[in-house]
């Protein structure tokens, strides 16, 4: 087994990482580090509130040997008692204290403090596993005997990953989209307030549009010997917040450099990523992208758990009136599954078996 | 004052007319017609469920003097017993009971039984009353006294108003929307499920997409002598349903014919309409269409009352980066109100006093 | 394995009955009946509604060995083919149905028809299965080879839960309780409107208080040779209605015979019913009742889920101030798993091992 | 017109004392003042957040001449300047302010800080006006020239106007309750967290029954020279919070010392407070209480704003059946309008007419 680090453990983030790392057959949590204000105390004392209430989140149960490891403090963390580190920190802190990590201990992150660096890329399993190769190159650039490999944005990991089968088959030239975001996506401290988000929309999330104009670009991007080209097409966004508490729903236009029919597209998306599926590692879903007939899903509710909560759901494909080439379609994604801690346990999968060759 | 009847009156839009009615300087309502299943009972009756309990859902209360109208059966309303009729039909009754009233009395609906009439235009305050001298010509080709008058599709309400500046000042190529619809716009009868809309999105209304991809070019389009030709502009539409009581928020992307800022955007937005607002008809508000700066906003509970629910609220103005001359924004209008009965309204009230010239 | 017919297979405790009785270590689902209009075609096309959408409304899939199994007609069904009979039809067709299947063959039910009769026992796991022995005379005085089994009221089975170690360690003088239900106690045929219940409350469930105040008293009543006398104590209820999906709060004042601390009644909850857990059923949870410490639990969607949606939750254990001796607290349980289906068949496998001795 | 100060202007009770003191006809708003972070900004720019969006949290539009008030540090605001004081402080600071204002000036305070004290009364309109006598014991006993009158705690309003008539014309000897509360009682920094109260129920309040189980007897109690003695009752309390935004609703059971029947308790409250509603207070309703025979109301949602948020309205009268003397109903009252700011300008308005005779 190997050992791993959850560094901001206390957050929602690093506690969806503890639910899904227990029982994980490859790995092991050892360690949990936070801020200073946890450290010193057992987890499960570090998540009392002041009424005596326990400001654990997950739906799940606090594993009994997780609620009684010693917190320690993650800017006096030693990285070389484990052998991997899974960091859930905000990105400011994530900024400073990942290179550190990453001098000897390879570093999982769902921060976006290194997704814009030109020697680091944004893995999502399926999509993007050739540009693992440029972690040597960050290994090397920087010295470091670890690395930083981040997840994408919560927001795009669906969106991109049902754009990648199109790509492939008909050419990328113009996306459309109009999110409409879960609120587990605002996180927990305090998060939204439920008096702006009962029976209401809110139509702006602080720096996500930014976010999902350019992720998805990097992601489908060519690999060169030490950065990635972008891909060649462009992406409008609205990012919208609605009553929902977990799962990311794109309604998304695409205009595509070939002809394509929905039937078409829809046997692309379901053919796609058998390769990777076929790997079977421990959090890969049946099948990347499922797609379904029901005009009436995907809703967030009845499809966000599908494969684990790692399938991508796509509805609704239809042509586009307004393209020659066009394809619309409405996809969604668990937000805090595949789009934050299980996809980033996913991506951890595939480099200790494939690029670190630990197992 | 005027006598007006409200055909359909114990359905939710009826149910909306009387409130809107009720306390109106020009209009007294005198008569309410139903199906059968409530003609003979008073109205108050009629609305009484199987447990004693008043299917009345406004949140104003239902005014005595209307409680204890006769209801009559639509299908043998005498409408000469009225200057005008308010017809809250289902449109398959609609398309047979309004040219029956229409032979004698004019007929404001709320159904789309006629919206895509070639004589029939679908009228818009402030946006297109230049078409309501189309109305002449239907009455002289179908040799009726009366006409029938319909309003627009709620969910398209909106979104043509915040266009018809865009497309006087700039000119309109191609508009892709995201509409996220609120439950009141699915009706009461039964209407939604509690359990299909509890913290869930629903990315499909039947029968709404055709709708909003075609009357906004009608409404928008140009009078000839006997019918309208649509404007030459396209839309592509996803429209889904939110957890939300009123209020339909459209997510809009707007490729224009000449360059446009959001500045410029927005001062054609907030000089919109002001000859029809100076006519100060009962029902107008004092903006058509109000401009917010505030990112997070318009949210539909909050801005859905603006102008007495008749204005629409525009956020969110910016450049769309996919369009060399191009502009993306949300607007938000609230679907009962301006969106059906009190837009009805206020185009009976314009008919009268501009057309009927009976004030 | 057993052979099981689901009757009333289409509505949402039928799809219940069906996902808990997938996979099923005893039972086998064979056969599926339901009304005229759905009989004759394959269980997923009974399902489907005239949009082409599919109203399976359980969050796990539609079982592929369900989907095609063909739905027979209730009134015509033949209750020899089985062994046992899962009821989950409405009130007024299981009075007529449910006797003709009990002559040859074991009916569990979820409907109300056979609960006030004399001779059939309230049947809840681990509170009162001693009351089985009157399903013997049920048969003889009836000259049913089968019998009729029906669950109780979903509001009151957590509730009777709680009140059982209380009754047998303390007393019961008089109970008031006041419960907050939730929406999927009304169904899905249409259930409640979503209009009605967003950001709202109804404090109001036709029939259910009548139910609350005289079934846990038949529960936790005497047994004799041939009748059941109900416990004596009286309870005084108020049913509403809350927008939450599934879990049944309800806030309860006992007042008891004996002077009891709250520390003693959570011994007494927690302690309470180890013999029928260590039956070891296969729908059985580990502990029947749980008590929380944390002043803000139990609640709803972070509890109901406990022990498989079986287990009870009690919270906010206090000493009553208006009693001499009494203690008030909140208890939870899910009601359409331990409330309905899952209640229901963990009766059955009761049944079919230490009655009917099948096993 | 009275010039009043706004202290505490910043937070939700402030804003909605803003609303309600808008255009009133007696006073007008002067000052504005609140903590040393928003002193010295326009009010306006006071409420600004750090991404530029507006803290205005009331549907209604901040008013053009309350917004560019100056806002003052609350504690160096200089009391003389003003005829009264609205208090809208935190408990713990208006207990260091409130007293330092009332040396001159009156204060009318939504805090709990002074509720408790044995000189002061807690005044609700139409309840308990007599005891109004006791200010002038609090002001000569503390050498104020002005004097604090708190209002009481939000919950228990509209329960204890419900009480009155029953204690007045049948008698009380207990009262059991459970509170469904609505969530914009918790304020707005933060407030509720939208994840917790999404389809969910938390069943605890924190600080709110020991309130609820001993301020209606001080209100209901008798007024000597120098005190009030406790009305001599017992409540027993369970109070909860619901996703609802505004409107407080109690399930109450009442044990009454004289027989009473439904009818007769509906036409004692139906009845009740006929002379307080005759002084026609600007803020009164028509009438303090309402009683409803719909089984299913009073709903939050649909009954909150009745007489402009000021009436209590009293739903599903009936025999309790564990009472020989007994009655058991829901009440409901809207929390931040009766329960709060309008509450406590109802007692500003009797006040200066009636203690003060300034008008």
């Amino acid at each position: 087994m190997l050992k791993i680090a959850i560094v901001g453990a206390t957050g929602i983030v690093g506690q969806q990482a503890i639910v899904n790392l227990t029982n994980h057959p490859w790995f092991k949590i050892t360690n949990l580090a936070a801020s200073q204000r946890s450290a010193g105390k057992t987890y499960q004392n570090a998540l009392k509130d002041g009424n005596g209430s326990s400001r654990w989140w997950c739906p799940e149960e606090l594993p009994e040997e997780i609620a009684n490891i010693m917190v320690e403090d993650a800017s006096e963390f030693d990285p070389t008692c484990v052998d991997l580190i899974f960091s859930a920190m905000d990105a400011k802190i994530a900024k400073e204290l990942e290179p550190k990590y990453a001098q000897t201990t390879p570093v999982i992150s769902t921060a976006s403090a290194f997704r814009y660096e030109a020697d680091t890329p944004i893995l999502i399993g399926g999509v993007n596993m050739d540009q693992v190769a440029l972690l040597a190159h960050q290994q090397q650039k920087r010295g470091w005997q670890g690395f930083v490999a981040p997840k994408s944005n919560c927001t795009i990991s669906g969106l991109t990953i049902s754009l990648k089968p199109i790509l492939d088959n008909f050419g990328l030239k113009q996306v459309i989209m109009t999110s409409l975001q879960a609120m587990s996506g605002a996180g927990r401290s305090p998060g939204l307030s439920a008096m702006d988000m009962t029976e209401n929309v809110v139509p702006y999330i602080a720096g996500e549009e930014p976010k999902a104009e350019t992720e998805p670009q990097k992601i489908l991007g060519q690999l060169t010997s030490n950065t990635i080209i972008p891909a060649d097409f462009k992406i409008s966004a609205t990012c919208t917040r609605v009553p929902v508490l977990d799962g990311h729903l794109v309604s998304t236009f695409v205009e595509t450099e070939k002809p394509c029919t929905p039937e078409e597209v829809k046997a692309a998306m379901t053919s796609f990523g058998k390769e990777f599926t076929a790997l079977n590692l421990p959090s890969s879903p049946a099948n990347i992208i499922e797609v379904t007939d029901d005009p009436f899903r995907p809703q967030p509710r009845l499809d966000r758990e599908r494969g684990g909560g790692m399938s991508v759901t796509v509805g609704r494909l239809r042509k586009d009136p307004l393209f020659t080439n066009g394809i619309k379609y409405v996809c969604l994604a668990h937000n805090t599954k595949l789009g934050a801690a299980k996809g980033a346990i996913q991506t951890a999968e595939y480099l200790v078996k494939y690029y670190l060759k630990w197992l």
